[in-house]
């Protein structure tokens, strides 16, 4: 799996607006590695489900987190569960002269497979480690790790990445010729992610921010 | 349907972590409206496909926009697609001082049932005019409406809100007595969407901004 980009199948072929969608191992990797958390779906009695939940990317391998009491882990107990894991980062909303024109800048990643229970305790507690890193670098070692009990009441799957795609739009308003001389405002208002200040747990009002906090905040 | 929450379903009752979910009409409908966009799940040839959509909330109907190319509103088309929309809000990251407590606080509305595709001209007019009024507030009026082309380009699904769900996570970690005398920090990094400064198409460098804009501007 050393390939640039991810091969196309026909269910990461669009019927439309194909210029939007794109391959690349990197650029995919990038926004899942940037989301806090992805959308899950699977089928539950022919019924479509979809939960938000943790994520982290370790490789070519997609982790999901959950409970070993959620019904989607649940169900992969057996022989893995069919799944679309749906990533989406929101980069502005575009205002087009027309209203067929409105849009939304975001890049998603669509991952499809099949995700299989981690049974190996050495390599989930390899993923819970990286979990918490990607949710802050530099956690893991500012915390206590799982114990026996903590590791059996965690679930989590690994959907490999092979079907997967990005889609992307970026950009000004794609208004036609005909329209630009409307006497209507134009343009693309951003959007992102701001992160606050930092509220310590109630017993720690005082306590000085640890550098992983501080590299946090200051990264944002 | 004016009762104050919706009633739940065996599908919308949850196995665990009862006390984070609940069915209070008001704060659906404030978490539907507050987010740019939905992932909408449903079922292809037995297997999950989720999308990320653009929604409108109007009443207790929630209304989800496409193209007519787009393979979930081709196969609606018919009888009526079964679909999950899930919308969910990252509000922080939550730092405990144990691995296993780490958590996100969200807010996330999940809804259940058949879409059904929007057949009549009217409706799918007003649809489309609230659609652009939930991207910024006083934009309908500051745009060109469809034409009949582009009313025939656009496909719009109706999912009446029925079995519908709210859960939240909020407020600090949730360590485990034993652990608070531990050395680690904990606490809640606060997460929110932040609105940047409108970038106005190429040809409007110098336009001034419209009060719309303006307003949403003030607002973030």
């Amino acid at each position: 799996m050393s390939a640039d980009t991810y091969p196309p199948t026909d269910r990461t072929t669009p019927t439309r607006l194909r210029e939007r969608v794109g391959y690349d191992r990197a650029a995919v990797h990038a926004v899942l590695d940037e989301a806090t958390l992805c959308h899950v779906g699977f089928v539950v009695d022919g019924r479509p489900v979809v939960l938000p939940q943790l994520h982290v990317r370790v490789g070519d391998d997609l982790y999901l987190h959950g409970s070993t009491g959620a019904r989607s882990l649940r169900t992969a107990a057996d022989d893995g569960l069919e799944v679309c894991v749906t990533v989406t980062l929101v980069d502005g909303l575009v205002l087009a002269r027309s209203a067929f024109h409105h849009s939304v800048n975001y890049r998603s990643v669509v991952a499809q497979g099949r995700a299989a229970l981690v049974r190996d305790d050495a390599e989930k507690t390899a993923v819970l480690e990286a979990l918490v890193e990607a949710v802050v670098p530099g956690r893991a070692a500012g915390t206590r790790g799982p114990d026996r009990r903590e590791l059996a009441a965690t679930a989590v799957l690994r959907l490999p990445l092979r079907e997967v795609s990005l889609k992307v739009r970026t950009g000004p308003p794609g208004d036609d010729p005909d329209d630009l001389d409307l006497p209507h405002w134009a343009g693309v208002l951003p959007l992102a992610v701001h992160r606050g200040t930092p509220r310590p747990a109630p017993e720690l009002a005082d306590a000085p921010l640890p550098a992983h906090v501080q590299a946090w905040v200051d990264a944002g």
